[in-house]
């Protein structure tokens, strides 16, 4: 019955949405919950089994047919099983007041297999209300201790660092205390945003001729300019009909996906099996299909979208630049993909708007750097992707999300998803410093050209230590650990001893055994901070024993780091287009020219502020 | 078998998470979807049934016995179905490099039923990648205009109203041009706190200070003072042990209750049928049983928490006010029978913070008013409540949402919820001017004593003139219009002729033919502006020809409006509460005190400023 139930939770949409404990909790017999004479005792995933339409039908057929049979064998006796519920009080009325999208309103009387009470009698919505024994009552606080137990024990269970973030002293931070400073290593803040002068000049603006907040949903008193220009310049910045903001990209992915999977009939999600979070709660949520491909893998990917019948939607979602191993997704490869097949194309952008292509617009503009910075979307990559999804929250500096495509593909996700349609809007100033940020790093290549440099130099430095960055081409660095409690203790000992945060990321946010240190280097992290964290984090290293590279290579290699002969992605950004070849050359020949370009930069940044 | 479906839908967890159309196009025979000859056609339905544990198993069994018996004649000819479908490829290798939290994964072969290629092959995964006819790809911008043009058909779609509340001159706003100003009465700002002068400046400090951005989720350098200090205060306000934070109170109820529904064994929730959509959701994501019990009817509640086994966790969802009615929960009798059946109390004050009770910590700090103003929590009916969630984007005037409850259950949820976990943290300074207005209106009663005697002069001075206010003992003014074309019209004649915002509410926030004006009062709403929005409502129910309460009444009544007989709740504000009986009095019976009343307590602001 167990190898069965495994072997089949990926088939059944019920199976598939529970958990292999509650599955396994189902499968055993209850004890105690005969329920009468003769009934025998049965687990209550029989007792599922009978509710369902097809099963309970094939099991009243069965047991017409055959005291004993195979499916008996594998069910129990079931034979006479509840005749008594099937003539249960069937409340059917509706109510004059009623949620109308509350399609789910169940009436029925749920529980046939209840337990006695101490008379005997069947505990039954027609039953009235007898007297509950007290003991027989599940303990909650109990329950949380137990899974917060299990958190410590598996080493998952977190502490969060209290880091102030100095807009004044980027990127330095405070401690609980204020005296107690230390330097931020991975804030998404990547361009420093959240401090720039314009986006607060914006905000605090906003803030006095608008006020705190928005005062209602989008529909209800929330919708005004702010909107409306921040949805327009997004639309531009991705050359896209339209765009919608949301709270978060979390409930953007989420919103999106879930809505699209449940509205298009027969819709099949094909997802990254490295995508983020939200994206994967939003295909859960949408009920539909769920086919995952391998992380980057095209040849997988087009399998199984041959494997779809050509009439059905699909949808590819994705992302440009995920955030935990900095690897970049095949944007252009999986374009053609999705034409070939007829899918939709869904990227999340999040930790690539602000930071690649000539208007930040993210990795699909960057794959046409040219194109884009004559002012000519039509006919590249990012013109052909369907959906883009984005964030306001980290190298934009501020807080939300958002989606852009096509007109009537942005209108009806307004129109339906009721994580868009039934909150706040974000605050006016939120939503203007936003709009300012945007408009800002259009205009101003200088943010993050340095931050690029600034990750070169940190991921060369931390390679000649020996030090086991995991290859990439993107701005995430991130560094092998490979044991949830030793990534913890490397945190702890760079915040404590050396005043540097780099928070350790554990699971669930990465698989157990790939725990690691991710480095985010922005434009504020000069000279002096970088040879400040390499000599840290390599004393840590030692400290602690850590694997470094050599070792990883010398046991075959693990995940981008000491994998002999494997092909290394060269950055994204290239020389030309960061456009200091001479100095960065001089800078790789061990002279400190990092001054000469951080003027260079530092004089770009001024000239684009006054123009 | 349609019939069967429709009265199974409720009891198979699968089919109660498909849509009756996706149901219905899955029970109707598939044509050209022959797999092998001799197969016969089948519908998808049994495609899926096949591919259930439980079904599949029948299916064999009954095969194996017999070729025709009422489970195949309901079934059609799935004798030798697919048996090539179970020597298809299994991919079943887990890639070095997974997100550790995709429980999903999906690797088998799913669409057995694929459609013949003009060659007549199947398309399957091992099948390699035949050209796709172009013909065969779904339309996915025909089948958003279909969405669209359904939602324009039914007077469901939405148009938004560009409203800009200004800060200086609430309750005023101006439209899309700074020129046309406008009297905003929908907005849920309730108290005005969007444009608190001390809400304010806390948040231009922390802007300054820190930033415009977080940077971070709590986990990753989002966490910092202003989290700790708001959810200490949160924490405070309610009585609670612990506080958590989230984006919106949409995100806070749909998280929690996806979580606890999904991780408490066998969890049952009852939820109330006029619930807000965030619960809906949450409740529908954590593929818990769900049972809805009729708008605040007690008997129904006990009688179907009596209907679940005494040890099963059971969680009953709920509201303090229902935002769009203005009714108000039996909050303590439902703690009662929390504790009889064992089931945790799930309280939305979403619309109550900041209004009741002394400290304006809800409804449920409201029903011990004394005990509450005298610091004495204990035993209170706040108290006995397990979970209370909340707004920070209504009447404290910011953005975001939190829960409240016991640490341990707080810390269960910040350690598993996706919700929370991957998403960035609440600005700095939102969480600092949130913080201020929780404490600034738990130290001051004056804007919610105003807003309430505001409220019961509109709602008077409406049923005065015969316009059908929805009866209700709260802070809010629902009219009755019933008719989405219509409750439009209304809102736009207000909006257009009399300079005056309230937003028709439609569906789907409510059922259709209960549509209506939502108007909500503030402490700004001085008897200039009211006055003008009786003059304007009564002026468009007579050019529309609206419906009135004499008119309801004649037709035997409706949702609180005309219904003869039935008992009409008092304000739950009492005039003693609100301390001001004599100078109600008087107002009653038609003097101009409100001048009086507004001064005075115009200088119980200023000396609680002061203060």
């Amino acid at each position: 019955m167990e190898a069965l139930l495994r072997q089949s939770r990926s088939m059944c949409p019920f199976l598939s949405k529970t958990s292999p404990a509650t599955l396994r909790s189902l499968s055993t017999t209850a004890a105690g919950h005969h329920v009468s004479p003769g009934a025998g005792s049965m687990s209550n995933l029989q007792v599922l089994a009978r509710r369902c339409p097809i099963m309970g039908k094939a099991l009243a057929v069965q047991s017409a047919r055959s005291g004993s049979s195979a499916l008996a064998g594998a069910f129990g006796g079931v034979r006479a099983y509840h005749s008594r519920v099937n003539r249960a009080k069937l409340h059917t009325s509706t109510p004059k007041e009623a949620q109308a999208i509350d399609i789910e309103r169940t009436n029925q009387v749920p529980f046939p297999h209840a337990t006695k009470t101490p008379s005997g009698a069947v505990h039954a919505a027609h039953a009235g209300v007898p007297p509950v024994p007290k003991s027989a009552k599940f303990d909650y606080e109990d329950f949380y201790k137990t899974e917060l137990d299990k958190k410590h024990k598996d080493k998952s269970y977190r502490y969060f660092n209290n880091i102030n973030r100095l807009a004044k002293d980027f990127p330095r931070a405070h401690l609980a205390s204020k005296d107690e400073k230390v330097t931020v290593w991975c804030s998404n803040d990547y361009l420093g945003m959240g401090r720039n002068p314009h986006v607060l000049k914006s905000m605090h603006e906003t803030l006095d001729t608008y006020g705190a907040g928005a005062g209602g949903t989008r529909n209800i008193s929330g919708h005004n300019q702010h909107a409306v220009a921040l949805e327009a310049s997004i639309a531009k910045l991705h050359a896209k009909e339209a765009a919608l903001v949301f709270t978060s990209c979390y409930v953007a992915n989420d919103a999106t996906l879930a809505t699209l999977g449940s509205k298009l009939p027969n819709c099949v999600i094909l997802s990254d099996s490295l995508n983020h979070a939200s994206m994967i709660q939003g295909i859960r949520h949408s009920g539909a299909k769920k086919i995952v491909f391998e992380h980057n893998d095209l040849a997988d990917l087009e399998a199984k979208l041959a494997s779809i019948p050509p009439e059905f939607p699909k949808i590819i979602a994705f992302e440009s630049v995920y955030s935990m191993c900095g690897s970049i997704g095949p944007i252009e490869e999986i374009c053609d993909l999705a034409e070939k097949y007829g899918a939709v194309t869904f990227l999340d952008e999040v930790h690539a708007v602000g930071m690649y292509g000539p208007h930040g617009a993210g990795v699909a503009e960057h794959l046409d750097y040219e194109a884009h910075l004559a002012g000519k979307p039509k006919g590249t990559v990012m013109d052909r992707v369907d959906i883009i999804t984005g964030t306001l929250g980290k190298a934009y500096g501020c807080v939300g999300g958002y989606i852009a495509g096509s007109a009537k593909f942005v209108d009806t996700i307004r129109s339906l998803a009721p994580g868009f349609i039934f909150t706040t809007t974000l605050p006016p100033a939120t939503m203007a410093g936003a709009k300012t940020a945007i408009e800002y790093q259009s205009a101003y290549q200088g943010d993050r050209r340095l931050q690029q440099l600034h990750t070169r130099a940190v991921k060369e430095s931390l390679s000649a230590r020996d030090i086991p960055v995991m290859s990439n081409p993107s701005h995430i660095i991130p560094v092998l650990v490979g044991n949830a409690e030793v990534a913890k203790k490397a945190s702890d000992l760079l915040l404590e001893d050396w005043g540097i945060y780099v928070q350790a990321i554990n699971y669930p946010t990465v698989p157990v055994g790939q725990e690691r240190l991710r480095i985010t280097p922005t434009p504020g992290h000069v000279r002096e901070y970088r040879d400040h964290l390499i000599e840290a984090v390599d004393a840590v290293w030692t400290q602690l024993g850590i694997k470094r590279t050599s070792e990883w290579a010398a046991d075959g290699g693990f995940i981008g780091v000491g994998e002999d002969g494997k092909k290394v992605e060269s950055p994204l950004w290239t020389n030309e287009q960061l456009g200091i070849d001479t100095v960065f050359q001089k800078m790789k020949t061990g002279q400190d020219s990092y001054t000469i370009l951080e003027s260079i930069l530092e004089k770009e940044h001024h000239a684009a502020v006054a123009a």
